[in-house]
């Protein structure tokens, strides 16, 4: 609450001091979203070098993280994520090796391009709809550098639509999305905000982003949830009746005829036992092994995907989460990287 | 560990591959470099416009968040602390007030620049020596934009060295330094590290960066710190004999007839009741309001400072520390602004 | 303890001042149950002439907690578990709609009475018998206000042996019950209480209040629990035979010919990974998705339930076992209520 | 949120057949409210004759929860305490007696009335206004039983003004009032609400139901906060000066020319070390034995007293807050009882 | 690491006085180790004629601690675990019988010899070898008291080794492994490390030890641990594939033609929403009743067992992975004991 | 409980087969004493002997451990303390330096016999007069081999009796205690038991093993404490007049005179924000620094120590307490060691 306090300060500085301020701190925020993207083009440069000069695996996974929490206050739990997520793909207490046999300390497996700045640019007042923008850009960054494709740490759910906008943008057309999630995230505007977490999906969907949008995991929906699945010819898949669509599932082949094959994870899409270190308890979810089970038997050429919603704030002492949304990361990797 | 072994794999393609990759490597580090200071250096610009168009307080107390953890993983306690102090500082759980009346969100009393790419850089291959410099760089960065004084958030202890050898190359001479800590981190190089955060005191007087040294709160001191404690003439208040220096403490005055007073409070000073979430529990140490009293009593121009070893992996679930490592910032801040 | 030493002395004053006090603590507490009841009584004909007015659902549920800890200090575990299960249920973390589409936030769904003032009557000196009296009576003075019907938060399971009894005396008949629980809680009396809650369902069949009694997801029984299940006919659904015997538990019918079915949900019927804010870890469980698989596709008029034995004070600091509790009753609601 | 909805659903009803419901639901509500006061006047009635049967201690202590959390959803914080502190006081860990020797066990010392029932009252859409005079009303009913006093188990602080108030009325006059708390709690009105928690005292001056208000452990305030104690002539202690003020608070004599002391003490005067189980964090506060060396030297007629802000939510798991608000409570007894 | 010195210090002086004490010091370590089996030998003696006397079960379990943690420093993780195991085992929160019907409080089910000393011989500078040697011999005396069968609290995984090669060598002959674990632990040495935790199944398979061995649960293998399985002959069953192999395992017979079954039971074989408290956290592993399944399916005599890797360190507070442990200790008693 | 039974059947066996097995149980147990006592025979020898050998230190500090916890389940709280606190002494996380100047791991400074085998002794039908014997043996064993002094790890304050009467014994006279604690531990029997760990100072009193008794930090007493302290003229210092009695404590000289001084130091003598990990959270305490002001200034022989009621269960995840214990530990070395 404080800090919207000082966001409106600032605001009000540009206001008082008309002749030069105003202009003053429009211009300075172009440069700082400039800047901010400036060490993430460094960075996937020197990294598909280095893959390119190995001649190595084609494509590469490529991580860029997403550090933005939906609330108010300058940082919330799903903003704090990318560096945990990363401590534990690295941490010693488990191997580099995926469970289908890729080695990760492979720059040819899997590189890294940080996190794009997203607490720094709200922190000089600039807004969602360039925040949106700026995610986008640094998505189609890490695509301009041949054989990166980009795998997202969040964050919470509302990157999951300006990622998959400027993936298709950059790909030229749609893309099958398999989504693992206990609530569809598709209300209109949750709250009155287009670009809530709870509403990427219906972006995704009047976008035209999507040509197949199949929701796994989904046990909290509403009213307005259901009406907007039908509206958008979404195949759901409800915990209620997993029992008997667990085979269709576990035999998925998506993407052919379009460009390719989205993966989206929420955390919480498992059960709370499996990932305390969510926002949205909701019990009644998948165990991590129906997840793998899933994933590791999709066919189909994943051109990008991302783990979000893991909440650092509400994990175990001892980090059982990070070391979820770590291996979701790892063995996406395994899925991207050929 | 499997990260030193990414690296490794890191520099062994530059060989692999040396005609074209060793010279791109080499080259590609500096640029990452260079990208790493372009967001401080924008936001430092945005936020002095501000405070010198708003005509207010001078000096004026500026962030700068150095996430670097001494350890050989990726990332380790102290360097997820800042983005955790911000939050701490702006939570809705208390006002925008200090203690003796200035309130933070007036820009004019508190800005933000962001963090030093820390990690980004590290990945990248970048060592310790470079990443001091970038450190050091970022220091001049918010100091060439008045009236902004650098108040960094740590980060472990290693980091008080660059950020000093930074302030005084700056204004053209030593300060007087007041350090807070349980241990004097003085040792000439821990386990053969010259920049281990155990060290960081004797690079500083070695460089003779600082005219006088106050060290408090120490109670875990052994024969080599005694003897380079006696060799740089440092003025050591251990635990064990606060009782009879509280008086002399609670009047200090310092920094005349040098470029003023840096003041580093190491989180670990304060006994582990008041600071769980540090690296060292070193019990019998002093009290929240101990260091209070020393702070609001000191006379002096406060020319930087520094709170660090807030290790937020060992904090409270509530985040206790958090508000402790936040209120010293805010109170700090109060000391810097004018 | 101490508190024993408390009521003791309180009946001690009652004797040492015979003439009048005697009488007096015997009446006086006679109108502490009567005003126990009295709030209840309100809040069930509120509550009722709303969903009448409405011409809403009809039958529909209703809350009513019973804080009652078996213990002889004065408040422990469950006894803390009514007010934290309401607030799992109306927080703001997941939405008001339950799997199958019914909206809580509508009185015809659910509406609440309270509390039976446990603690308070206990406090006063009265013993088991009138307390176990008062639940009853309170259950009573719902099923007296239709639609309502009594959803049951406990508490630990001591109080399911009131609650049965008062519906079947209400309804003029016995009821089939569906028990999930780790343990069959049918011995004849525990160390010596029969107001034990590893008693009730003795308790229960002794009386004639269930025709049928199915246990589920039990996995600790020692031999007097085998024959006390031998001779009482109970159907016992063991666990470790669990994944033989899913088929026939995902297709039950029950409560035609008698006055309809009860459920009784223990929390530790789950495994401790779904459920760890329980008194009693039993590792080998039930998960949360098979509980509600059972009961989801149960037939039959459900004329009450109870979800028991959550215990606060073992839960996770994020409350993953309030959630649980919370989603128990959610769903039995949907189950309760046309 | 969704109680919020809830609430709303139930006045529309009353809307909707305005012939009969409305009519019912307003008078309905009055039902409600007067049920309330049933079980607490019958049991100051028990407990009163128990102590005067005995021909014991007068005046005597007499506890009063009143589980109100401010916050907008069914129950949070606070709301919880009142049964946690009573399980702390009488835990076995430690005997019943107080550090001057009161026996807690003897009902001459100390007795019991229970909760008002605070959130069965919002849940039947009973607003601020009348639980406000329900609190008040529950302390007469106390106060009308001689010889018991009453000693209130909060809930947050707004509750402290209804308490002052009813005290003042029953006895004809002001009192003086030892305020402990990190916080002045004197806004005129905090993000518009007047019976805000941190508007009580703001309400109790105006009211001139204190003579005078003497803050300690202040050090969280800011500029209204500041305007506000002078113009109501509060005698403010700020933590900043508590070394110099201290001499003069152990040696407090109160209550003379007016009816007595209220003691209120929120558990965040004392530093987060002390009570990390409240909402606001608040570093560089008392330790517990400052509160009571300024407590069992003050002289004076003490004629009430609070313990509030208490939130055990945010407590270690073993409950530390929950032992230091019992403890609070214990010597308080000891204070009050004579 | 200063344990290290410590012992480092304690060669040196056997150096320094070369004459007296070198002698003294290799003969004194002779004592102690002798010292350390003279408890385990006499209490195995104790109870052995217990249950001969008894003239109960043959054969009998017999606890056998082996508090080792194969870190450099002094204790760490499961080498805290044999007590709280011990303490799970018999805490009220439980009855005293087995899934399948066996009383644990009949010393012809289970009794216990007590832990081998490690930490006391390692602090006597008694080395790996040494170590290794004293836990067989302890093994064997638990074995040569019929009709004691040895099950085993670890520790570590590496104690595995030992224990294995000392039953084989006991009985004359190999045995069939059942092994529960996420890891193959079969590298040829890990960091150098022959008798570590990573490395007991290729001293176990080199020595001949094993006729079969069978892994179950494996998620976490790279390319030299495929290498070593291949060599050996392992039957690896790994958790991509478990839904296929559930059938067989649940079905499984061993141990004819050789000497029995041996079954080593990891705890990090289980997801780690089941036992959090373990060193190594990988999802996607068992369910407490996966391993349950199988274990109560298995056909053949079971001549010992483990259960290792416990480390209550990272346990929850109240201990869940502790009564997982304890479960399965008493559930393979239940297959130890005839 | 279950325990209790298992107990009893081991000694309804030895009635059963009256003729053999009386006799050899009975003699078996006193063999399983024997054994018990061998190796910290053998350690003493050894570690004595490398002391001697260096011609060091004279006296020298040697730890023994008594995991002995009062209360009748197999193994709870201060039982588990001896490893944890041996652990945290060398833990990485502090240099082995004392404040003093000591360096821990010169063998002449500190060395250690490892524990008592209590449990094991127990799990044999041991009680609680021959445990009580072996305790004082063992301080004599350690005492027999110069210039070996004890140094006692706890277990709960019971043991405090056995081990001072030892060492009064082997000297040939009283003592003068110094005794810090929360509570006077001086009821003649705590729930009918003689040796419970509230009575140990009235067995040490009523034999004469102590000829001055100061109790510092007491806030927990009743009549009968008050009665008993009167009664064997023990000076008691109480928290509610530390700040008055504190100048006194800082300048004591005992033990001219008599044998010695003996210092036990009860861990809940700190307020519970020092040292959450204790059994009986007791607000009020001293701080960590107020015990180290008067220990490190005492002036005395000191010939014995413990370090008792560190209860790690109730501990903090990062174990603040298990620090402070090994403090405490380091510090009484430092006196104990010349």
């Amino acid at each position: 609450m404080t800090i919207a306090r000082y966001v409106k300060s600032l605001a009000s500085f540009g206001t008082r001091n008309v002749s030069t301020v105003t202009k003053t701190l429009s211009e300075r925020q172009k440069s700082v979203v400039e800047a901010s993207l400036t060490l993430i083009r460094e960075r996937a440069r020197l990294k598909a070098e280095l893959v390119r000069a190995s001649g190595g695996a084609i494509p590469s996974s490529c991580l860029l993280g997403v550090p933005l929490g939906h609330n108010s206050s300058f940082l919330q739990g799903p903003a704090f994520a990318p560096p945990r997520i990363r401590e534990a793909i690295w941490c010693g207490s488990t191997n580099s090796t995926t469970e289908t046999g890729k080695d990760l300390v492979d720059p040819c497996i899997l590189t890294d391009v940080g996190d794009v700045p997203i607490q720094e640019m709200r922190d000089c007042g600039i807004g969602d709809e360039l925040l949106m923008k700026a995610i986008g850009d640094s998505v189609k960054l890490v695509m301009s550098e041949p054989p990166l494709r980009p795998l997202i740490l969040g964050g919470d759910h509302s990157i999951t639509y300006p990622v998959v906008k400027a993936i298709t943008e950059q790909l030229g057309g749609p893309v099958d999305i398999l989504h693992f999630d206990a609530h569809p995230d598709i209300y209109h505007a949750f709250e009155g905000n287009i670009y809530s977490h709870a509403s990427s999906f219906a972006r995704i969907m009047e976008g035209g982003h999507a040509r197949r949008l199949l929701q796994v995991g989904v046990r909290s929906i509403n009213k307005e949830g259901r009406e907007q699945i039908k509206r958008f010819g979404v195949e759901l898949f409800e915990m209620r009746k997993f029992h008997t669509d667990r085979e269709f599932l576990e035999n998925l082949e998506l993407g052919a005829g379009v460009k390719g094959v989205y993966i989206s994870i929420d955390c919480d899409c498992l059960d709370p036992a499996f990932a305390p270190g969510v926002s949205h308890l909701e019990p009644g979810g998948l165990s991590f092994r129906d997840v793998m089970n899933i994933l590791q038997n999709l066919k189909g050429d994943i051109v990008g995907g991302d783990v979000v919603e893991f909440n650092p704030q509400r994990d175990t002492a001892d980090g059982m989460t990070a070391m979820v949304a770590a291996k979701f990361v790892r063995e996406l990797t395994a899925k991207l990287s050929k």
